[in-house]
This record gives C-alpha cells, sequence and structure tokens, in this order.
C-alpha cells in the first residue's frame, strides 16, 4: 500500500463529542505514519475540500490534537451544505478528485450524520464511477441518534444525560417552590423528527419525579396533555413538561408555531415550551417557569457521558484502521452486547445500508398514553448516559481548546461554491 | 446557657447551594447537641413555623444530611412569603412566639436574600419588643447578588459559572456553524434588577469569544445593539449575545414583553431571548440560535462553584457559632481579603443594615459603551466560579438525596393562613 494523505471533515449540527472522533482519526492517524501521511481537515466542512480551504493537521501539537478530545463543538468548523447525487452535481465531485489529487488524499473520512453518510456514500462510488481510488468511511455523528444499523450515534448519549440531569435538578427546583409560587416546569429539547432526546427527561421518572414527554411521535392531544398535568400536580404538587421541538398538532402545524405574533404583527418564531407552559396557565391556572436549552445541550462538554466520550474516539480510530485494512463504503458501529453491565464493541455497516435510512424510535419505548417511556426505553438508555468524563478547568472554565488551524497550500485554481 | 431547640427555613427562590447551607448548620447544631437541642425546619419556609409544620431533622441520617452539600434545591422546601411589620402583622409574629415556645425554639436560622432579611431582622427584635427571647440570625442566599455588606452572596457564583460555561460551549457550538448556518446565540439569563448573572456570561470575551451583554442597568438602544452585533460578526464570523431577563426599552418596558400575541390575540409571556434574536434576523438578516436557561441556571449543582459550596456551608456553620456565642440580629457575610490568590473569611453583619437595603451592581463593572463588563468586574467575578465541586453520581445521574422530612408532633391549634 502506498502512503497516502488523508481528508476529515466534520459535518451539520456539532456535539459535545464530535471532536472526541477528530481526536480518534487524527492520534490514529499519527501511529500509522508509514501508511499514512497528513491528515488534511476541510475547513467548516466538505465546503473546505471544494474551496481547497484545507487544515494542515500535522501543524498542531499532539496535546492539541488530544484536548480535542475533551473539547465541544467542531475545532475545524462544520456546515450545512448537501451534495446530491453523482449526476446532479458532477461538477462538484469532479473539484473533489481535483482537490484529492492535488494533495494526494487517498482516504476520506466524514463525521456527519444522515446526509453525510449519503454524501460519503457517493464519495465511496468515486472509485469505480469515476476512476479515482478513494476509500471513503463514515464516522457516525448526531445527536438526532438516527443513523441505522449503530445502536446509538455519538453525540446522543450527552445530549441525553445533560437533558436528564437538568430535568432532574429543574425538578427538585419546582418541588421546593411548588407551595407557594411555580408548580409546572417546561423544558423544551432537541428533536425535531424523532423523541429520543425527550425520551431522556423521561429518566427522572425513576427518581420519583412527575414528569410528562410531549414526542414529536405522538400527534398532540391537548385535553389529554392537560389532564394528565392536572393529575400528577394534585398528586405530587407539581410537574415537568419535556417537550420537544418537534411536538405537533394533528395537522402537523409544530405547537411552536402558533401563529404567534409580535406588536407589529410579524410572525414570531417563538419556542414550544412558553406556548405549552401559557396553555398549562390558562386552562389550570398554574405557575409555571419554562427554558430552553437549544445549543447548551449539545454543546455541554462539560456534563458529557463517558461512554460517549469513549464511543465517539473508538469510532474514529476504527475509522482509519478499517481504512487502513482496505474497506472502503463503511460506517464503524457501536454493537450493544449487554445493557446491564453495559458492553459494547465497535462493528461496521456498509454505506449503501446507511445512506438515506432513518432510524425511528421504536413505538414500544413510548408508554400507552403517550407521555412517558416505558422500562424496555430506560433500558436502551441508561448505559448511554452511564459515567462522567470532566474537561479540565483552567481559572473556573473548561480549558477547551482552539486551534491554530493553518491552511494547506493552495494548488489549483479557484473553484466557484454556487 | 440552657438547652434549645433552633428553627431553620428556607425562603424565596432556591439555589444549587442553599442546601449546603442547612448543610452547615444541622451538621454544627449536632456537633453543639449539648447546647443546641433538635433542629427544627419549616416546611416551606416560614410558613411551616406559622403552621406548625415541623420537619424533625434528627429523623435523618449524618448521611442524608451530609448530601444535602451537594444537593440543589430547597431540601426542606422553600416559600415565597413576606412578614410585613410587627404591628401589621401582629398576629403571625405572636403565632411565630406560641410556636416557638410549644416547641421550646431558641435560636431562628433563616436562610434568604432580601426580604427574608427583613423577616429575620423583625424576628429578631421579638426578643425586645415582645418579651419573647429569641436570637435570628440570617444565612444568606440569592442568585441575584444584592445583599449589602456581604463581599457576594451564595448561589450566585454557581450561577455565574454556570452562564459562563454554557456561554463559552454555546459559543463554540456557533462559531463551528457560523460558514453556511448559525451566526447569532442568544442566551438569556436571570436577574430583573440586577446584570450580576448576565455579567459572567461577559468572562468568555478573555478566551477570545465576540460577547455582547444587554443589562437592565443599561436602557436599550436598539440601532446600538445592531450595530454592535454587526460589527462582531464582521469581525469573527458570529456573536454571542447575553440578555438579562431585566433588560428593557427606555421607557422600562421589558423586552420580553414586547407586546406578543398568540393566534387568538392573548398576550403572550415569552422571554427577552426569541425577541433579542428575531430583531438581530430581521435587521440584519443573521441565522441565530436561542436559549432560554431559567432554573436551569440556579438549579445546576452538577456545574456548582466550590468557592461558592465553601462558603455556603461555611455561612450556614458559622450562623449556629455566632448563635452560641450569644449574638442576634446579624447575618455572616463573606469578606474578601484578596482576589488574586482567592482569599476570604467569614465576617458579620448587623441585620438592620442589611434589611432593606439592596446593593446594585457598581456602574464601572459595566464597559462605556454599556454591552460589555471591565477589567474590575472581571477579577470580582473569576474568584466567585472558582473550583469544581462535583456531587456523586448513581447510574449516570447525580446521586442527590430527598430528606424524609419527618413531621414533629403539633401541640397547638390550627393557626389560618391567610
Amino acid at each position: 500500500m502506498s502512503k497516502k494523505n488523508a481528508f476529515y471533515a466534520q459535518s451539520g449540527g456539532v456535539t459535545a463529542v464530535i471532536n472526541a472522533s477528530a481526536c480518534g482519526v487524527i492520534e490514529t492517524a499519527r501511529k500509522h505514519s508509514d501508511k499514512i501521511g497528513n491528515v488534511y481537515a476541510g475547513r467548516n466542512g466538505i465546503i473546505g475540500a471544494l474551496a481547497e480551504d484545507l487544515i494542515d493537521t500535522n501543524k498542531e501539537s499532539a496535546q492539541a490534537i488530544a484536548a480535542l478530545r475533551h473539547t465541544p463543538s467542531g475545532g475545524f468548523g462544520s456546515c450545512r451544505f448537501k451534495l446530491k447525487g453523482l449526476e446532479q452535481s458532477k461538477r462538484e465531485y469532479e473539484r473533489l478528485i481535483e482537490v484529492f489529487k492535488a494533495h494526494d488524499i487517498g482516504y476520506f473520512f466524514y463525521n456527519g450524520g444522515g446526509d453525510s453518510a449519503d454524501t460519503c456514500y457517493k464519495v465511496s462510488q468515486l472509485s469505480e464511477k469515476m476512476g479515482f481510488p478513494v476509500q471513503a468511511i463514515h464516522v457516525p455523528k448526531t445527536v438526532d441518534n438516527d443513523l441505522p444499523i449503530t445502536d446509538n450515534c455519538p453525540g446522543f448519549g450527552s445530549v441525553a444525560k445533560y437533558i436528564a440531569v437538568s430535568t432532574l435538578e429543574a425538578s427538585y427546583d419546582v418541588r421546593s417552590m411548588a407551595k407557594t409560587s411555580t408548580k409546572v416546569f417546561v423544558i423544551e429539547v432537541m428533536g425535531r423528527h424523532a423523541g429520543w432526546i425527550a425520551a431522556a427527561g423521561g429518566l427522572v421518572e425513576d427518581q420519583g419525579i412527575p414528569v410528562v414527554i410531549l414526542f414529536p411521535e405522538i400527534k398532540f392531544n391537548q385535553e389529554a396533555f392537560l389532564a394528565k398535568c392536572r393529575q400528577k400536580v394534585e398528586e405530587h404538587g407539581y410537574v415537568s413538561v419535556v417537550v420537544s421541538e418537534g411536538a405537533h398538532w394533528p395537522d402537523g402545524k409544530f405547537l411552536a408555531e402558533q401563529g404567534t405574533r409580535d406588536a407589529f404583527g410579524h410572525a414570531q418564531l417563538g419556542g414550544a415550551a412558553p406556548v405549552v407552559a401559557n396553555m398549562i396557565k390558562e386552562a389550570l391556572g398554574y405557575k409555571f417557569h419554562w427554558a430552553v436549552a437549544d445549543y447548551l445541550q449539545r454543546a455541554a462538554r462539560h456534563l458529557a457521558s463517558k461512554s460517549d466520550v469513549e464511543q465517539a474516539y473508538a469510532l474514529g480510530r476504527a475509522a482509519v484502521e478499517y481504512a487502513l485494512e482496505g474497506e472502503n463504503s463503511i460506517m464503524p458501529t457501536v454493537v450493544r452486547k449487554s445493557s446491564d453491565p453495559y458492553v459494547w464493541e465497535i462493528g461496521k455497516a456498509p454505506l449503501s445500508e446507511v445512506a438515506n435510512v432513518e432510524k425511528m424510535m421504536p413505538m414500544e419505548f413510548i408508554t400507552e398514553d403517550g407521555f412517558g417511556i416505558t422500562k424496555a426505553c430506560k433500558e436502551y438508555l441508561y448505559p448511554l448516559i452511564q459515567g462522567e468524563d470532566y474537561p479540565p478547568y483552567k481559572n473556573g472554565l473548561p480549558d477547551y481548546v482552539t486551534l491554530q488551524n493553518a491552511r494547506v497550500e493552495k494548488k489549483l485554481p479557484a473553484f466557484n461554491l454556487d
């Protein structure tokens, strides 16, 4: 095997542990410097490849690369940019080949979710369909937890832990206040299509917390929801509501898009949480508080799940090892061997079976009334939030790394990105 | 000194460390069981005293009391209930005396903010004005950081740490996304009257993060704000905005109360964050994300500041020790001896000088343009977020304690709480 350089890029929404995968890729490539030359990272994802805006990761110290493991976000920048099919986006694929040729790139590691798996799959076909030899391996990442075959997706476990811990803490708070003040706490969480993240809030039930969940999988039934909230408050004195940003009415309209308008009559982009909180107040009269976690949940490296960090790293490492074994067009996966004790190992899946397949939350994970999670769901979730993996701190704040991100000298004419 | 029982209660909004003060009070009282009998806690604050709904903390194991130190919220329940002056609320004060007499209570430890300091002050006068001997000591607590004389207030340091860390993490996230997607991240924080908490978000500037703060102390200037945001985005590619819930227009109207109405025309209680985010989008066209931290910030014991936890405990301990020295009508305080290295000790302040005095943020802590914090402010804040003090975890979640809260047998007829 002749020595080739590698390309690595981060794609889509970033997470608390996508840099841990980057760390796994780069550290492993460095261990095999007899077979892999430089690792070039795309600045802002695949755009960096198209624009020939490559980052020379060799310029980063071992210490800086190691620090990626405990640094949230995308250290090289990410992007929301989807390549279409080989035919429709032929110009872009030809440009990728030009850039790969110019920089002697033989390995393509793409770190992302469903859309990126599809792009990676197409790149993996360049060899066969366009005669350019490149091994493309997809490193899974998505807080949405919706990639198929793999038991779970890096990024999700840490969000799940963050939401479970935050819901627990805020529930203790509202419980303290409920006698004379707040009786309802509403937290809005990510997950436009699937309720994986919302489900994590349900884990606090095992701590005696009354919780009602609004899943995107379940059409919103206002009457049943209000009755459930009233019942919990009458029984416990308070209730916590976890609402997915994707919760919607039977007609498909999101709760968050309730036709809210500002003083000038402009449609206002609000959240689902204030809508739900105001709805409860109006119908039941309970005083409320609400929070919208948004980026805080997916960036919360300070509270990352240890199993999530370990898997993110292991999947990055496995991507390189599989490449060195000659693999192409695959995604390393997490294979669960046992939930209690939690035992997992790395497997692999062909990208042809990953691309364009969305894994939904099984309906048997949601209780019959539609507002809670089942024992099977808890058994699935608990292992994913196991363990803590704190970043180092300096002066009271996490000591996260910002890389130099030195540019590799360009060799090609500019490319016009549409 | 004859042996008397003690009464302890939690008041107002709870925090990540108010239970650490409870732990300090109870553990110290237990060490002096020759002088202090039982510690009775008020269930839901002072209401528990008026209703003779007392909790027998002696029924809790040493282990459970020790666990209060790492458990957020108010373990005995809190309340929002303000006693008026001795004349206007005579009936309530007489009831307090009856309950204190019935349960042989000679020490009154009240753990709260400004309003509670006032109540505690009034109780401290019962001895002189109503002939009942009780020593009343106020244990400071408030995330608003607005009690006078003490250098800072327990609860604030942990919120400050949470907001600084969350702003840092979300800023890393938006920085990764900014090339093709989100360029503005807005986080809304607590602090209706004072910008202490919002100021903490400004600490991320030292990590190279462009941040714009909207303080309640500064009348909102939309034009200057938008210009500042545009400048930061043009310079850095993105910007983080920290907006206090108390940020308001020159006419005093809160940004959060922008006349937003739902589809039915009802006034909608929204947050300041979505208002600010939409305003930027409309004027500058930047894609945004926003979060409202709400209870998450004050309940986040998982990320508590070590100095905050230590001070909360030390102030609880000092309250008991001062009582045993015969003190009445005081509040133990934090005295800063040095910022770097951070050195503090416990002092005391007469309640007559604490009650009804609100400490505002010094204007020299805010930069001249009104959107940032000064070096002096940072020097004040950094020590307060120093150190981590993680709770123990079990099964992926913090192992917080829920006390038994056994009721002390009632000896008096019921009291009608208005």
